[in-house]
C-alpha cells in the first residue's frame, strides 16, 4: 500500500510517522529542511522535494500511489485537492483552505474519487460528532470551543502557532458566521469574549471565530450553531487594540515612499514570537456541546505535547484524525464517492467508532458526558 | 519691541497671538500652511518662511529682534538655542530638547545672554514651583503628575497629541530617572502604573516617565523626587503590549528585502489617529505635591480647550507660561545671564508671582492647598 503525503510540516510529519508503521509512505515538500527532519525521525519514510504548486505534474507525481493526504498550506489547498481529484486518487485533506470544498463534489464523483476534507480537530472531530448525533436526536444547539495553546505563557500574546501568524491574524479579522434561530448571522471577529474555567488549565477566554465552515450548509436545519476559539485571557484585548489601531489592515499604507501592508508587517514582526518550538510543551483543549430539548451531550478533549515522541498535541489531535480517516478508507469502511466533510461520515456508526478508537489507541480521548 | 518666534506650530501660534497684543511679533516656520493659519487668525503678525535648521543664518535673521522664543521641534532644539545664544539674543525656549541645556550656560554668559529653558507646564511650572518653595522650606518630597488628554475617548489609545507620535513613543520607551533617598534610580518606562481619581475627569492612570530633567541636578539635595505622566486607564497596558511585541523597537527588521524600523512604522501608523484636531476639546491636568516633614503643599491645575479663541489647553498652559517668562525678561524682573531652567527663576518672589498672575489673567489657575 503506497501513501503520498503532500506537505511535511509539523502535522504532515506526525502523520507520515504514524502511517509508516503500517504502509509505505512518501512525503513531498518544497523544503529540504522539513524533509531532512522527517528522515532523521524515521528513515523508512521516502522523501521527495517537490514544488507542490506545479499542478500539471500531479498525474505523474501521484500515479504510483494508492491514497493521498493533503497537508499543504491553506492558501494552496483548494487547487491541490482539485489536482489530486483529477489524478483520480482517494484523499484525506487537512489543508483547511478558505474555499468551499463541496464545489469539487461533482468533479470527485466524475473521477470516482472519495475526498474527505477538513479532517482535523475543529474542523474535523467537531463535525464528526455533530454528524453522528444528528442522525440520533433532533439537535437544537451545537457549540464548539477549541484552542491550541503553549503551556508557558509569555507576555503579551501568550500564544504560539505551528503555522504562519498571518493565518491566525486573518482569522482574527474575518467576521464570524453563526446560526441563530435558523438564520445565518454574522458577528464581528473577536466578539462575545467570555471567560471560562477549565479543569486542566484554569481560566481561558472564548470568542467568536468563523469556524463552522461546511456545517453552515450541510447542517442548515439545526437552529443554533456556534464556534468559538480559546486563548489565554488578555490576548483578545491586545488583538482588538492592534486591530483598532490599524496594525492588521490589509490596505497598504504609505511609509517612506513605499506602500506597506500593516497586516503583513505585523505578521512578520510576530513570526518568531509566535513560532511554536520543536519541543515546546503545548496542549489542545476542545469542548463540544450538542443539545436537544431534553439533554446536552458534551465531549471534552484535553491533549498535551507527547514528550516521548516529541510530537505536538496540535499534530496529534489534527494529524491522527486525518490518518484515522485514511485507514477508514483503506479498510473500505467508507466507500461513497464525492467530497465529504466529516459530518457526512459521522452519520455512520462504524466509521464514527473506528475514528474514536483509532484516536484512543494513540491516547487521544474524547470524554463524553450527558447532562439532562 | 520686536519679538521673533521660531516655530509656528499649535503652541508657537498661540504665543504669537498672545504677544501680538503688546509687541511687534514675527513668526518663523518652514511650513507655509502653519504660517497661513497664523495670518488668518491674526494678520498683525509678520510671518517669514525659513528653514530654521540653517543655523549659519541666525545672526542676520535675528539681528533686528530684541527677544526670541524657540518653539521648534525637540530634535533640533539644542542647536537652535545655541544659534540664538551665538546671535546674542535673550530667549525663552520650549523646544524641550533631550540634551542638557545647562551645557550652554557658559556660552550664554560669554554672550551676555539670558536663556530661560523648559518653560512650559511640566517641565516649566512644576520647576518654577519647586524652585520657589525650595527657598522657603526643607523639601523632603517632590512629586509631579501631569497629562494632556482629549475629552473624547476613542478606543484603543484614548489619546491625542499636538506633536509627532514618535516623541511620545520615545518617552514610553526611555527609562525614567527618579530620586529616592538621595540616590538617582532608574525605573523602566511605564512602570509603577497607578489608578488615581480626579475630581474633574474621573479615574486616570499615572506611570513613570523621564520628566525630571534639569531638577535632577539643580535640586539634587532633595531626597525624593518623581515625575509621572497621566493617561486614561488601559492606554499603558496596550502600549506595554506593543513594546513587548516589538512594535516600538528602533532596531530595523528585515521585511520583504528592506530594513524597516518598527518604531518609525508604528509612529507613522499612529500619526493620523493621534493627531489632535484643530478645534478638538482637550484638557491639561497637573498635580504637584511639595512636602517637608510637617506639611505638603499641593498645586492643582485643570485647564480646558478655549472654545472662544479656539486655543488648545496644551497651547494655553505651555505657551502662556513661556510668554509670561518673556514678559518677565522684557520688564527686567530677571536680569541674570546664563541658562536658567524655571526652578532657578522660581527662587525669586517677584518673578514667581509675576508668572502666576500672568497665567491667572489668561484664566489659568493653579489652585494651592496645604495639608498638615
Amino acid at each position: 500500500m503506497q501513501i503520498a503525503i503532500l506537505g511535511a510540516g509539523m502535522v504532515g510529519r506526525a502523520m507520515a510517522i504514524d502511517l509508516a508503521a503500517k504502509y509505505n509512505v512518501t512525503s513531498f515538500d518544497v523544503s529540504d529542511h522539513a524533509l531532512h527532519i522527517l528522515t532523521q525521525k524515521n528513515n523508512s519514510i521516502k522523501t521527495i522535494k517537490a514544488d507542490l504548486s506545479n499542478y500539471s505534474n500531479y498525474n505523474s507525481m501521484l500515479s504510483s500511489f494508492d491514497y493521498v493526504i493533503s497537508a499543504v498550506p491553506g492558501f494552496m489547498g483548494y487547487k491541490t485537492l482539485e489536482a489530486i481529484i483529477n489524478a483520480k486518487k482517494n484523499v484525506v485533506d487537512i489543508s483547511f483552505f478558505p474555499e468551499n470544498a463541496l464545489e469539487l463534489d461533482a468533479l470527485a464523483k466524475e473521477n470516482d474519487v472519495t475526498a474527505v476534507v477538513d479532517c482535523g480537530v475543529a474542523p474535523g472531530m467537531s463535525n464528526l460528532m455533530l454528524g453522528y448525533h444528528n442522525e440520533r436526536m433532533i439537535i437544537t444547539n451545537f457549540e464548539c470551543m477549541v484552542g491550541g495553546l503553549p503551556k508557558k505563557r509569555v507576555y503579551p500574546f501568550e500564544y504560539k502557532a505551528p503555522f504562519s501568524p498571518i493565518d491566525v491574524l486573518e482569522e482574527y479579522t474575518r467576521p464570524a458566521r453563526y446560526v441563530e434561530n435558523s438564520c445565518i448571522v454574522t458577528k464581528p471577529a473577536l466578539s462575545d469574549a467570555e471567560l471560562i474555567d477549565f479543569e486542566q488549565v484554569g481560566t481561558l477566554e472564548s470568542f467568536n471565530t468563523d469556524g463552522l465552515r461546511s456545517i453552515l450548509f450541510t447542517m442548515g436545519h439545526i437552529p443554533n450553531m456556534k464556534e468559538k476559539t480559546l486563548r489565554y485571557p488578555g490576548h483578545i484585548a491586545l488583538m482588538q487594540g492592534l486591530i483598532k489601531a490599524g496594525f492588521l489592515n490589509t490596505t497598504p499604507v504609505h511609509f517612506k515612499g513605499q506602500l506597506i501592508s500593516p497586516m503583513e508587517f505585523t505578521s512578520s514582526l510576530l513570526f518568531d514570537q509566535w513560532k511554536l518550538g520543536e519541543t515546546e510543551a503545548e496542549f489542545t483543549l476542545m469542548q463540544i456541546n450538542i443539545s436537544d430539548t431534553e439533554k446536552t451531550i458534551c465531549y471534552d478533549l484535553y491533549d498535551e505535547y507527547d514528550t516521548a515522541t516529541q510530537t505536538s498535541s496540535m499534530s496529534r489531535t489534527t494529524g491522527y484524525t486525518c490518518t484515522a480517516a485514511l485507514n477508514m478508507l483503506i479498510e473500505n469502511l467508507f466507500t461513497e464517492k464525492g467530497v465529504f466533510p466529516p459530518e457526512l461520515i459521522g452519520k455512520d456508526e462504524t466509521c464514527f467508532h473506528f475514528i474514536l478508537n483509532y484516536l484512543g489507541e494513540r491516547n487521544i480521548h474524547y470524554r463524553k458526558t450527558e447532562i439532562n
